[in-house]
């Protein structure tokens, strides 16, 4: 079978579990997610010996340690996805919901109704965990998905996927409303990006290379998790300790998220009292300092940034510094770097304040935060597939809502347009 | 300059002024608007000549006097313009609004903020009116506008793009806020379209051919307004007079409009009682009607449809009737040929309506109403840039909500994640 006739069979499929999905009620719905964390339970054994395949693969193409940790599976992981999908139960069901039904001068009665958008299609890398949270979220939002992870974790893929269409036929459901590819020819990726008879979005998890190479290809919509270059800055009129305690969290409380902190712009006027009990702690902590030369100056163990600096994502213990003028010099070096993911200003100026976040362009602006807020759990979403930096349909965080559209109801009584 | 060159100019010049825009007062946007509005009024002379000058070239060029008719501007469409315009001022600005801002655990405060998408492409045919109607919402809406018409309105257009931006000038905003392409270049609706530095929407109106070629090029997201292949359903349980009021208003209160139904269904138990008066009005009104074997045995006027009726966006005084058992082949039949514009069942029937609500996937789904109630202005969105087949961002009517996105908001004092 060519690449094409498994796309066309897998998506017709799709297509047809997707509109039994979409009129599945919440109890199925959600007693598919009950059945799908129970057959991983206790599938749990078959699931590390599917994994230790990979792994073992991994190790003898020499795959780099960090790859060969996200690959792994063991009791604690796949307790973790149980626990997931029963979450995900809690959550309330989007689907259905009519907002905003209101009488027309007409006299038909005019409101949206949330719907399933179809069909995702999930392309990730590495951490099998993906297959399951993914599956929960499509089922839960009433989509039939179409998984496709990465070659190294094919057969950790195969064994959830296995208990996952287990999970769905104990409910009633159709196996076909979560699939996932057999195929690792990576030009699949593409032929499903380009597949929008079949697929409604497509949401790319991965580095910046898989991303890119999925936005190319497609002639679907796809939500991009782009790269973060978060900032948070610090104002002449900043609390001091908040500006520390913000600055240090948002670098150190974890380095490889795509909301933390990469350059810290700080206010002339207070760089000279800030930055040193803060650079101190930084350097205790091991964070490598890059700095300008206003800076350098002022913490001598900082050392020369340059203009890639300003646009890197490091994912790393290193942290570039800028001191800036004002609040308009800090947000046009953001306009200029940031890559529109989180953007935080620590100040006491309420018009300052009000000025940064309504000026700044970014999925999140904050305000005396850490930018390492900025996810789906965090701002009460339940669950999240993504963290979009595209600002159509989507922005920030997208949990089941952002997996969904919404139709206009219209209801009359024999009405016709005069 | 290359048409490279001239989308270069033309982009940075719009992101300059959509950060400008994106923080103007709802006071400034509606001065500009009065006074766009008072200098299309004043220019009342000019717009006729420059339109003048149009028309003797399409009279030249031998363009038909349907699109002869959409590219003329006359005493009233120029009021119709000013009207429009005038009215956006009473719309609500959805700008900065703040929805859904709630504490989270860790005591921080998260809402979404209402923001412009940017930069919005909106690429058009002949109607002059298009360009002062586009321009108003974009603007409203926080957005800079880039305008394509076509070339057969050049003049015209460029005449109302004059008053445009002497409007945005005279209250103080930048006239490069509203820009109208000068280049008639076919390659440059390509060039636009693939432009997804400088642009964040792209909106074709027009043809089947603009949009899909549109939607080749483009490289930035695209709100399109496809086809409309609506359909009125007559259940078993329908009210005779309401759809036989209705069945007819659907199809012959405009032939040309893209929620006019183009395909009559009708269960097959009532058929006999409701078809034949409803025939006999269809053909005093000169309606043309096409019919599967069981419609030509109640309806001999009618003629046999193939399945290419079935799929056709007549827009004109023809209809295609099909008798089908229930409402499951009805919505079957949908489903088959349906292009997700707008579809309504006539039924006094709780469950079925309730079934057809929620199973049928397009953009309005209506009971007991007439399709042609499918836009802006009766849904009460005030004014709207089209309508939008998509199920991705906007669907349905695409008033000013549709030219915006949301970010989120976090507000806290002094908070770390833990």
């Amino acid at each position: 079978m060519s690449l094409e006739q498994e796309m066309q069979q897998i998506g017709q499929q799709a297509r047809e579990a997707s509109t039994m999905l979409a009129r599945a009620t919440t109890q199925m719905k959600n007693a598919a997610l009950e059945a799908m964390a129970s057959e991983i339970e206790k599938q749990q054994d078959a699931l590390m010996a599917a994994n230790k395949i990979d792994m073992d693969n991994g190790e003898a193409r020499g795959l780099n340690p960090a790859l060969l940790d996200r690959l792994a599976l063991n009791e604690e992981r796949i307790a973790g996805m149980v626990e997931g999908l029963r979450q995900m139960i809690a959550l309330p069901d989007p689907i259905g919901a009519i907002t905003d039904l209101n009488y027309r001068p007409s006299g038909i009665q005019v409101g949206k109704m949330r719907v399933p958008l179809g069909v995702v299609g999930i392309i990730y890398e590495s951490r099998p965990n993906v297959t399951a949270d993914a599956a929960g979220l499509c089922l839960k939002s009433g989509n039939a998905a179409i998984l496709r992870g990465g070659s190294e974790a094919l057969n950790s893929n195969q064994a959830i996927a296995k208990c996952i269409q287990t999970g769905l036929e104990v409910a009633g459901l159709p196996s076909n409303a979560v699939q996932v590819f057999k195929t690792t020819d990576r030009e699949m990726v593409s032929e499903l990006a380009r597949s929008s008879q079949y697929v409604d979005v497509i949401i790319p998890r991965g580095g910046k290379g898989l991303i890119e190479r999925v936005a190319e290809a497609a002639r679907v919509p796809v939500i991009k998790h782009l790269h973060g270059i978060c900032h948070v800055y610090i104002d002449d009129e900043a609390d001091a300790s908040k500006a520390v305690s913000i600055a240090f969290n948002a670098k150190t409380q974890r380095y490889g998220t795509c909301n933390t902190m990469e350059t810290l712009l700080v206010a002339k006027s207070v760089a000279g009292e800030i930055l040193p009990p803060l650079a101190a702690q930084y350097l205790e902590k091991g964070v490598e300092l890059r700095g300008c030369a206003e800076t350098m100056k002022i913490v001598p163990q900082a050392t020369a940034a340059t203009d890639e600096d300003w646009a890197a994502e490091y994912l790393a213990p290193i942290l570039s510094i800028r001191v800036v003028d004002d609040v308009d010099a800090a947000m046009q070096h953001i306009r200029q770097y940031g890559s529109g993911h989180t953007e935080s200003i620590i100040t006491e100026n309420w018009t300052t304040a009000r000025r940064f976040l309504t000026e700044v362009d970014a999925s999140s602006v904050m305000v005396n935060a850490s930018t390492r807020f900025a996810d789906g759990f965090e701002y009460g979403l339940g669950a999240e597939i993504g963290i979009s930096t595209d600002k159509f349909h989507a922005r920030g965080p997208v949990g089941l809502e952002g997996l969904t559209s919404q139709k206009y109801v219209v209801l009359g009584d024999g009405h016709i347009r005069g």
